[in-house]
């Protein structure tokens, strides 16, 4: 049994932060026993591990990120999606072939997150197996949760990153059946690209596949005008493009993720709901891109799930507080032009998606509740506080002001997860 | 003289990147005398400051900022403009009433644009005199330049924030005779706040010393809804926000800056092309308080000059590249919702609004051009390097994904300017 004692502040439900000011957390094989301002009769003797004026908050939960992508980070801005991906990105993953790349940079990509307190993660990889094994290998080396990728591709790109259906189904079984220990951090997901880089055959392969083992799915939905009007090209038998997902099994018949969803509205956001389909709002990569503002408000008011996801090199950070802090002020500029008939985005509301929202993609993750694993970050933000604030708006300051500087302790499952020594 | 080598970066042109890899700048008395491939032949045993693999950039100008507000930077960004006047941020202002707290800030305000690299501010003060005086001593001290506006209000604020008309004129005749030595870095400009906070009276007072002593003004224009309605009803005689300021001697007949210009089009911008009168666009401040996306496009294509400001603590950074980056996303929202007719700001375009186009405010400033001060960073960007990039792919990156930590070196009028040791 451990015990932390600190600020605590964490989001239980998405309207306020639960604030207890030097409260203890009491965790006992990893998992939170108690949240408490002061400590039952029964522990008053036990060992405390005192983070004095710290704050504790829970862990960031990314779950959305494209790994082979790290080192275009920041780069190559002045592209919409559809080229981006034909000039910068393909050719990039394409070096993912050589495994000995794969390894160099993916080292540098799990770092970075460790550095920005990411501590569980839903990573596409490239189309190449045995580099995503590495990043696989690599998250669980670093003591950090994630659900890794093998994309699937085999139309409309480069022929290196070009794969046969059998070859296909063939190494996501090799995964599912590799990583697949309950108790694990690292698991596999089934990542079809997107619908134009997959026949039909390929589709309903992997649709095949999550049916089969109960897997997981992630993939990209109506990000951009373009990509929207080439899947109504490709796919003219579905009603709308989430619907040509779902026709293959991949929209909700088991746990989804959809990244974007910039457009989606009408019949697709109804069978979002329906389904239970998961929106990973990327609002970085929504500008960076040019893509669009996805309607955020609309979502949570038709109770669909939503996380969030940094999308690098979509997006040019990898930080999910920078995340946070762009999904208010984009729904900020959905409420200036809506006449201000559409409310933004709060604080707590898009801490709750990083935190609680995005981590029950994981199970009990990204809360303080009894139950939960005790994923968190120490936040030592004294450079930040040159007078006085309350510890809401310290937590604020750290979000929109802070960075890595002021993240002294990570923690994943109560574990503390150091830097990684490679 | 001094001769400085690294890789050369600057917008002479919004075009597009100058790059000299390994070059060479000449400086002699502070201004820049030469910029070349290969030092002339007189000049080939003149000692050189060699840089080696670093970036020589154009230091930042921050055309907008209000120094008051530090203490609310990244805080309250749950409110939009009004209600956040009038419950952050005139409450902080009335603080400035008492020179040691403003001494206090502003040293902290002063050293905090050190370090992100703006070396050349035009900011708001408050109200009062002698505060404001010690914002410009600080600057002074710092050797950083500055245009300094004690800020002028007389009507809906709070008490303690309320002058008299003779008052502000009184005050500001002192700003002007005492900060008027044309070598000087660190001037005063005529600061009345925004129409709904000045009478005519006061309006018209300060128009007639903008005239008499040919000063400079700043104000707000057009950044909220709201903003604009009530100002129609307290000018029923202006055709338009900007006529009201043109009414009375403060749009454009001496040199002029208008923050925000969110919803300027039509006979506004008319005026502000015919009139010369700046832009200065605050992409962050916008997203941060729902005031709305500024047509910048539409202004460049109008010929307007256009700078760019941090405008804290309505905006939360005050990193001059963190604001370029924001200018390019939001100029990409623009795109989406234009259907792609209104083409988005490229990275050399929002370079050269921080570089060369806010230096002009400040004469001289803001390229590496003979003539020019040597306003300069040196950027060790070593770090962000972990592959082969090109010279822009690593002033991208820099800009996208770098922070303070990678600014080696400051210089204004070519002297270094170091850390203020306050």
């Amino acid at each position: 049994m451990q015990i932390y004692k600190g600020h605590i502040l964490f989001t239980k439900t998405p309207d306020k932060f639960d604030i207890i000011e030097r409260g203890y957390i009491v965790v006992e094989n990893g998992k939170i026993r108690e949240v408490c301002a002061t400590l039952p009769e029964a522990l008053r003797t036990a060992e405390v591990v005192d983070f004095g004026d710290k704050l504790i908050i829970p862990a960031m939960n990314d779950l959305h990120v494209h790994a082979p992508q790290y080192r275009n980070m920041g780069m190559a801005m002045d592209m919409e999606l559809l080229p981006w991906l034909d000039n910068y990105t393909f050719p990039e993953e394409a070096k993912y072939a050589d495994v000995d790349y794969a390894d160099k940079m993916y080292r540098r990509f799990v770092k970075h997150l460790w550095k920005v307190g990411t501590m569980r993660t839903v990573a596409f990889g490239t189309v190449h197996k045995t580099s995503t094994i590495r990043l696989m290998e690599l998250f669980e080396q670093a003591g950090m949760g994630a659900m890794v990728g093998k994309v699937n591709m085999n139309r409309n790109c480069p022929d290196a990153l070009c794969e046969t259906v059998p070859d296909a189904v063939a190494a996501d079984e090799e995964l599912i059946n590799t990583w697949n220990d309950p108790e694990g951090l690292v698991h596999t997901i089934l990542t079809p690209r997107f619908v134009p880089s997959c026949t039909p055959e390929m589709l309903t392969e992997i649709g095949r596949l999550a049916h089969k083992y109960n897997m997981p799915v992630q993939s990209h939905l109506s990000e951009n005008k373009g990509e929207i009007a080439w899947v109504k090209e490709l796919e003219p038998a579905s009603t709308c493009y989430g619907d040509a997902y779902r026709r293959y099994g991949l929209f909700g018949q088991t746990p989804t993720l959809m990244a974007h969803c910039c457009y989606t509205a009408g019949e697709e956001l109804e069978l979002m709901k329906k389904n239970r389909v998961f929106v990973v709002h990327c609002p970085l990569s929504n500008c960076d891109l040019g893509s669009g503002m996805a309607p955020i408000r609309t979502f949570l008011q038709n109770d669909i799930p939503v996380a969030l996801g940094s999308d690098i090199s979509g997006g040019h950070h990898l930080s999910m507080f920078q995340v946070m802090v762009y999904a208010v002020e984009i729904s900020k500029l959905h409420y200036a032009q809506s006449d201000k008939q559409m409310a933004f985005l709060t604080l707590p509301e898009v801490f709750y998606l990083a935190t609680k929202s995005g981590g029950s993609f994981f199970g009990k993750v990204g809360s303080f509740e009894p139950g939960y694993d005790f994923d968190a970050l120490v936040i030592d933000d004294a450079e930040l506080n040159h007078d006085d604030y309350t510890l809401a708006q310290r937590l604020e300051r750290f979000i929109y002001i802070g960075d890595d500087r002021q993240i002294a302790h990570r923690y994943v499952r109560g574990n503390e997860v150091l830097e990684p020594t490679w």
